[in-house]
């Protein structure tokens, strides 16, 4: 792997304090992890911040006082460190540092119900809890140039990954054999590991959209679903490509076709200002018009990051329009029980006037 | 894989209903995936579950409408299914059957602020929601024999792999090759996976009781520590294994032989009735005896099954008593930054008078 620019993390920083600052809000206490991490580098599994007007408090036990002054160091963050060996004593250090705050923005998406019992209680009793939600996640949506280039970074990866593996199918594997292959190469070619559990769907199996690799050995006349991404510094690619083992039967060709000429129509539909049903909708009509509209049982795509499913999720269902910097998948499919599934997914890049695919495997469809 | 034994769900829904009823509550909305997945065998990554004191109403979206009839027939399950396209249909689903309930228990540490808030004040407007915690998770501290089999079966697994692939240590592969290999040889043995992220650390890395699987290659002189699990049908096990490359140093072998002895002090010290600090102290007291006391820096254990981590911790804060049936590791370790690390760790059902190891890989030392 070529070297991966550095990020940016204290505009970041910037960018959620100005949201926190129009919610009318003091502080802000950030427990989702993902988020963390997107805000100061740390990867380990237990971390609050807290982001003042003018600084932030980091804590964590001690399983991580060396990891995290290392992580924050090295991505150029401005944050106090503290490091509770106890929940009371990280308790006392975020209690200390908001004992002025009137209004603290909590993510009610991102705490139990029984944490927010505990805060409003024990840990700020004379702090307001505002409920917030994606206030972070937002900010997410747009990805800067060192997020682009990891998630191609991953994408290349699995490109090369499939490419490898592929003429293993002609062998006839189970599901579960070909996964097992194709989730070593693409960890034996430097990714974290895979974005989500592999999915291998072939015969009746790819007609279920989140079929999970099984002991059914590939068979000559199957279409068979490879649905996979790797993950690179945290980040996830996402792709799917289907193959016809052996001569396709005449309604899985048209099938393949029809799939591949809705996955094209959506991506073409994608560019900064356009609605995500729009885009959902230039794909899900090509396959309305062949008959298949019933077959196509959810929606055309969904963003990514670092975290596999993002906001916004190109549905019909959702009101959102695209914007430069959004990296979201196109993945129309259809699914007979009869004849198995066909879905062909890319991820793509939100540019001003269209797209820049990802992911590049070829899009043959016959092994 | 020897066939597993079938498990009684409809005791344990028995055994939650029992629960929900000293708590003065008439229904009781499980939300949590992994308590679901225990009391009704499903396993999909979206579904809650109302248990009423007569039957019990299982709600999941049209990915899993086929999936969920198959597992929680097969698991001989009672229930009335709704499948519902959106959430708004689930819901409707939900609120009709509760419309009669007056206290309606919910996992407060299973459901974000932010449904608990839709909860209230649009799913069950008329219901008082009672925050429980742990009212299913304690249920689940006692395992059956059908659990017992699978923590057994996955414990086995883990064993075969690593002897297996044992010999490629001496061929000084990175940390991240080794477990690489050690995940590959897992699945390929027929678990569903590994049960966390596999911890292979060498020399100075040893010393993170957590570190990551790098690029640091195995040399002659190290410690190499080794922590890693299979899971089978969900169950977890999770073992660690410490191995000097070649002879290893005095102060490493003193080291290896400290956290031998006090895993030994450790599991000697299990049996119903006993306290888990108590078990804690025994493996303790050898550490500290040994002069190493503030080099042992976690807990000497936890419980599993489902999950990787469940209660009770073996800990010197924790006030608990072991019981027949449950499932602890006890994994004691010294951390010396300038030697490396040592953790050696078996999984062991409590039984009456004593335990019953279910990790058997050898504990010698020298490769």
């Amino acid at each position: 792997m070529t070297a991966l620019p550095t990020m940016d993390r204290r505009a970041r920083a910037d960018r959620v304090r100005n949201a926190v600052a129009a919610d009318g809000c003091d502080a802000f206490l950030v427990t989702r992890l993902v988020n963390i991490r997107w805000m100061t580098g740390f990867t380990g599994s237990a971390a609050m911040l807290l982001v003042s007007p003018d600084d932030m408090l980091f804590v964590s036990d001690g399983r991580y006082a060396e990891q995290a002054r290392q992580q924050l160091g090295d991505a150029g963050v401005v944050a106090e460190i503290a490091i509770g060996l106890s929940l009371a004593a990280q308790r006392d250090a975020l209690a200390a540092k908001a004992k002025s705050v009137a209004r603290l923005a909590v993510e009610a998406d991102g705490i139990t119900w029984a944490q927010q019992r505990t805060f409003a209680g024990e840990w700020f009793p004379d702090a307001e809890l505002v409920a917030t939600e994606g206030l972070v996640d937002r900010e997410r949506q747009v990805k800067d140039e060192g997020e682009v280039a990891r998630i191609a970074a991953a994408a290349a990866i699995a490109d090369d990954a499939l490419a490898a593996v592929l003429p293993l199918l002609k062998e006839r594997p189970t599901e579960r054999e070909f996964a097992l292959e194709l989730d070593s190469e693409i960890r034996r070619r430097g990714a974290d590991g895979t974005s989500f559990d592999t999915i291998v769907g072939s015969g009746p199996n790819g007609a279920k959209p989140h079929a999970r690799p099984g002991d059914r050995r590939v068979e000559e006349g199957d279409l068979v679903v490879i649905d996979f991404g790797a993950k690179v510094d945290g980040y996830c690619s996402d792709m799917t490509r289907t193959f016809s083992i052996g001569a396709p039967s005449p309604t899985a060709a048209r099938m393949l076709e029809v799939v591949g000429a809705a996955q094209r129509a959506g991506v073409a539909a994608v560019a900064a200002g356009v609605g995500v049903r729009d885009v959902d909708a230039a794909a899900r009509s090509v396959i309305v018009d062949a008959g298949w509209g019933e077959a196509f049982v959810h929606p055309t795509g969904h963003a990514l990051g670092l975290e596999i499913h993002e906001h916004p999720r190109v549905a019909s269902t959702v009101d959102a329009l695209l914007v430069e910097g959004n990296v979201v998948t196109v993945e129309p499919g259809v699914y007979l029980p009869e004849h198995g599934g066909v879905r062909i997914e890319d991820t793509v890049l939100v540019t001003s006037d269209g797209c820049q695919p990802l992911t590049h495997a070829p899009k043959h469809t016959t092994i």
